[in-house]
């Protein structure tokens, strides 16, 4: 089967009938109808329509190697610095569709399996290690354009340094047992972004693995039986996109997902019960550098939105002439244009790994998402400390819709622009930073690969810095 | 008529039928059971009735001089150190019981018009100007325990440096006329909150006025004929105090103020149709060093609540042993202590006017409003910080009454709390830092007294720089 | 005898004969006549001097308790918030001489030995504790005027978390031996600003001793047998007050302190070989209150230099009316009055201690000593970001007594100075930031009360938050 | 001619005997041996004798076009991308053997007139413009390998908005007349960065002209009769590399340019005379490509012995578990790895000109030069809060000569260095951030290209912003 339309995405996974709580109701009818996923299964479904868009299908597939098929381009598996190329054109194109406001648009779960796929060679002959899984799931999601969403985090509970749960009850999912049809899950995870709106979901111990039970990966269908997605209140503020035009469309919502005793059948086992490997396998696997790849690539995309907001708000109100408005916006230029370097630098330093896949150099995305969670918050204090009042006389839709739209017409037009047209520019800018949306979207990308302090000491860790210290030691003899 | 309660409050808003616009709907039944104002109003009907609540009714008012009647001590003009410690305490009383929320609690507009009602001698015998209508309705306001609101500023059509207004049709509020019973005002202005819930609108030109047409200073009532307020949309985010603990309670709305030829009676006239005293009269008035005393006495309340809001967030997940944690929460100590300091010196350093009344030191609280402004929004950060993904885990009311909170009560428990305490507090810090509500409250500070960078420039114009550079000059000899 | 004149310093010291080292060289002849000492022991003798200038000897002295005759102020221990304020003349009447460059006049070490003779009662009864040789030093020091120096560090071999210290060969000082004459110390410790050209050296266990071999505190003559002053590179830029306006004045010194089998005679010994005491006594004792309140109100009187410097520039190459260069102005001012604001509410909320001492507001100087580390070197940065290729235009005196002088005079001159008065002030911001003299005194701010991190995480703990948390429990119900 | 060794620069500048005035005085012997300049003219010496060492002559020269010599590679125009990796390896190998410290190694310069040469055809049939006098003086300069200097801006001596110069007796350098053998100029320029020191000084107006007279290009020897090198203070420490590990050998001097009526020769005019051109042809030309392309190049090699010291001062007291420590650490690397990626994507989207010249892309330069003017300063700080009071124990050689060596030893001594070696490294750090020395080349690299924020002013005119605004329109439809 060849890459899906919008129109599969939407059948599948109305079909699926997933588990999914909100509001403290269960999802009974089409999720695709419901207000609170409506707008991001569409907005999902206009990117699996790009596959077929005539202007853009080479950027957007690929041949299958099983079918030759014309096949999602995320699933590619580089093998060139022009795969790589191909690749990130592909991100960027979906990501322009939306503007990158899908932090988990399918490409980067694509990208996530592909990634562990192309290491699959680290878990050959390891105790209870199942690479053939791994790669038998890569094809069938490769081939049936799955979506997917994951979980890497456990529940909040105690972030002391010394807790560790000990309780019968699980809180964090753990294995409670296994039989011959499987191994048995039980506990929860945090937090599955597009939890219940995708076709699978996949967790992965990613580290920091001290009891077996608590090691594992696998992928299993989002109805399996006993699986659960309890939502956060949604972040929709309304259909309209006039009010909304952010919020509408992308709103992607959080899940926790609670597992009780799910089963997770055999060949859905990647692996279990093994510390070593729980603490190792990400790590060591191309996870980081694809995975990267694909987000700092989304990213970009993202800060280019940034900068038209904030130029179009510059326009609108005519302080394009104060140096502290320049100085502002050169700031998230320099952020913008140091993106794209590391990207590129990423590819162009990229190398040939020990199965025949083309890394992206690993050193200069970990820069680029150390740099993003700190510029991205200030992007979104720039567009306030520019938007000012403009940011609080946003009447809505319907004001404009009403007798008092003359009112509006006199008192919001601008400089650059009429008043409906001025008053949608700043409601796109607060929807992007002050909304419950917007917001949430900050947090996303303060925290999308973790603790920031953590990815700088991670950073440091990793960094080869004896070559430096050498050239000290040459110059004091 | 001594100080009112919260019913008296409601009822004579409710009265009025101020004409009040708000998602293309006009108000039409008692304001103060409209979804979007009914929590507002509840919070400010308490604030009065803590005028007769028996634990604090000392602080919160004085004798009228007048009557000998009980009546709001922010109406209070201080002739004493010790009137401006009954000051504070009264401000930081309501305060208190809003956590310093309400921007515009009533004793915000009493202190500005007590402030121009004692310098109304810089108007005495200037054209056009009228203090003893200042002083008329500064007794009336203050014996009838008025609420008002405001506004300062006109529409932001052009924020360019060389932009003068030319239009026949006017944008900004200006007087279009005047006859025997007063003067006609056309145009809009700038953002009234609370507007259409408070008894009076007054509406002061604040310098940078060119045109005499748009210098003047009145209070009308909020119902005058041809005076339409139009809201934003509303940040209330439901009833439920539970999801919303905040906006449920303290969303104070802004509203663009039409006037559409509106008549103000002449002994409402303030001043007019003089561009010396419509540039000079609040600089030079006791309007600052009030209102700022003011201000600065509720934004330390509000610290205090965020202190307590991040400390208890530290507690809930116990992260309190990391260093970063423990810097990042001393932030908030250092500005709060700072703001404290900086009011008790603008007391301990006041001084009598030449009208008899104790004017804080203003340059000193200048420093507190350069410093607030920066603070704020870094406190926001923090929390979102601290919390991380405690803030996107945040299930509703609902949720928990339903059949999912066995799950919630196992998968979002605390170090310290239950799961639904927990989920209270980082609702909470959601509220505060990233709903609706939340991030418009930190743009109000951020903007409270116009600019940052323009405020950091008038400190830097006003201050005394003299006696250092002479030191410097000392030293060279 | 009563409070000493300058003279009386010098002499004093130079009779010493104290052992110093420098670029490895011991100083033979009269220290205050060597190169590195000269300029800022003239300074210090000048402070000394004030004592009976007749327009300020009755800020800078009081009346012995024992004699009646007139004694150093600093030397005062206060008994009411006057008390405290008058120590507060006296500190910032000597910093203004200096402009608060020298971190260790005499009234800083004066303060804290006061500050620990306040606290003796928690010394009573202790093992191996002598409050009365506390009380019969300070007397002693009081009654002479003695200079003093101390030690607080141990040598920064290694600051990982888990070393410790076990070679018999001592590193950091400690008790070798006791007999009947005293107890031996030997080791070394860090870093004794002026060093060398004190009467006594302090030294003091504060805090943090595992092994009691390395708690103990005693004062003893810096000429005492066996005792070493190794001194760093000096920082006096040469004799030339043109060239070097502050270091060829107030450069201090910092030495490391050597022991090498030093007997201190048992009537020195305050107390040794108790843990408890060594990490508790400078806690609990009034060191922190008193010593901050010298150091915050000396750090004032700095930031005004610092801003008569700003000024200066601004005035000198006519820079005023930019926006950033006012906003980086005002960042100095908001420093300058927050640090007065909160000294004034230290003393303010000033109390009676349980020895009848009144003991200025500890937090609140806390909160000083967090933000003056941070925003001193800001400063800096400020006169360097205005001062630009003007701080590297600065030709020398001896330029100016050439035949160049012309070219300077022409070349030089700025918009309201001529071109000697312009390079002056140029040599001055360089002098304070710049030269190695001035980047010392920035190194010196920013660690003066131990590092930043640390002064940030004692703040946090030491700090009550409970009522703030039980506020945030109020609103939640 | 080709390349030339360290002695020929050195022999050839000696015979110049250049008028260089230092600390009032004329130098009057050899240059070289002048305690100010030898130590950065050996270093000057040494890059140019790279040319001829066996290891990397071949990254060093390239083939003369002329001749078929050997000669220097900062001379090469660029025709590929190739030829710019070859460029920046030959500016990174000098940046390397000095750890590009000296800001103004002769490739800078040489990059300059290439920049200049490259780019004539901006001057043909120019009124006043001697297109074939750049390129014959470019041909020159490269055949014989000279050295140079340059001057851009004008004396400082009022820089507020609206000052303009109306003297007689000219500041800024001006032409004063001409007559058949050349122009007159009379006036000063700042700030020439090892002036004195090279053949040639080169004087450039780049911009902001509005009197033709002011507006000029030319080239002259350094010993032009009249011309005069007014020096600042110098900061060269001393000759002890121990002490002075930097200042002993890269101090580069800043001088005064003072024109008393100097003859510029007409072959040596490149265009006077000529508004437009004087405001025009740097910004036109590729000198920014290029010029940017060298030191940013330099910048990166730079970098890298920051974090080599910032490691070497981890390991030395070994800090590095601490989690702030590696968060300082690693901003160095953020940086690091940015400039590096920058100046590779400004090589890959290098496009060719119309002479048919590769120049690397200026506005990824420009986001480079707008970054580091921000980091470097923050590296220093970065320095001093790692090193802390280790930066103030910096005993000197004459120490570890004398008796005290044994104290040092014992005292000094660190984790993971014996005390000599510890202290080198400290007093390292310490030239680099804290010595004049090191805070002059702070300032240097905070104004290299000019104010920070004009900087990012003309980032922000010039970089394309418009398709960023379509992207939103297109969303808000």
């Amino acid at each position: 089967m060849p890459a899906i339309t919008g129109n599969d995405y939407l059948e599948r996974i109305d079909r699926l009938q997933t588990n999914v709580w909100i509001d403290g109701k269960l999802v009974t009818d089409n999720i695709s109808k419901h207000p609170a996923f409506k707008g991001v299964m569409e907005s999902q479904a206009a990117l699996y329509d790009l596959q077929y868009d005539a202007t853009c299908k080479d950027v957007m597939t690929y041949q299958s190697p099983s079918t030759g098929d014309s096949i999602g381009l995320s699933y590619l598996q580089p093998k060139s610095k022009e795969d790589l190329v191909k690749r990130r054109a592909m991100v960027q194109q979906w990501a322009k569709s939306n503007n990158g406001m899908m932090g988990r648009s399918p490409d980067y779960m694509n990208t996530v399996l592909m990634a562990l796929a192309s290491s699959v060679g680290l878990l050959e002959g390891k105790e209870n290690c199942f690479p053939e899984n791994i790669l038998a799931f890569y094809e069938y999601a490769r081939e049936n354009d799955l979506s997917m969403t994951h979980t890497f985090i456990d529940p909040q509970v105690n972030r002391g340094q010394f807790y560790f749960e000990d309780s019968d009850e699980p809180i964090a999912a753990k294995v409670m047992d296994r039989n011959e049809a499987g191994i048995i899950i039980k506990g929860a995870r945090l937090l599955a972004t597009q939890g219940g709106i995708t076709d699978e979901i996949m967790v992965i111990s990613a580290g920091g693995v001290d009891d077996k039970a608590y090691g594992f990966a696998f992928s299993i269908p989002s109805n399996s039986h006993g699986l659960k997605f309890v939502c956060r209140e949604s972040f929709v503020g309304g259909d309209s996109t006039f009010n909304y035009p952010l919020s509408s469309r992308y709103e992607e919502m959080d899940t926790i997902v609670v597992f009780d005793n799910v089963l997770v059948p055999w060949e859905r086992v990647f692996y279990y019960d093994n510390i070593e490997v729980s603490n190792s396998f990400v790590a060591l696997s191309s996870f980081l550098p694809f995975t990267l790849h694909q987000v700092v690539s989304r990213q970009i995309v993202k800060t280019e939105f940034v900068l038209g907001i904030v130029q179009s708000i510059i326009e609108t109100i005519n302080i394009g002439e104060y140096q502290h408005v320049q100085e502002k916006a050169s700031e998230i230029i320099v952020a913008l244009e140091t993106m794209k370097a590391l990207v590129m630098k990423s590819e162009i330093e990229a190398e040939i790994d020990e199965w025949g896949f083309m890394r992206p150099n690993r050193t200069t995305l970990q820069i680029a998402i150390n740099i993003f969670p700190r510029v991205y918050p200030r992007f979104t204090e720039i567009i306030q400390l520019l938007g000012a009042s403009g940011l609080m006389s946003i009447p809505t839709e319907k004001a404009f819709q009403s007798s008092v739209r003359k009112d509006l017409d006199q008192y919001l037009q601008a400089k650059s622009k009429n008043a409906e047209d001025r008053v949608k520019i700043f409601r796109l800018a607060w929807d992007l930073t002050m909304s419950s949306f917007g917001t949430r979207e900050t947090l996303y990308e303060r925290f999308f690969f973790g603790d920031p302090i953590k990815l700088s000491c991670e950073l440091y860790r990793s960094y080869d810095k004896k070559p430096y210290v050498k050239r000290v030691n040459d110059i004091l003899g």
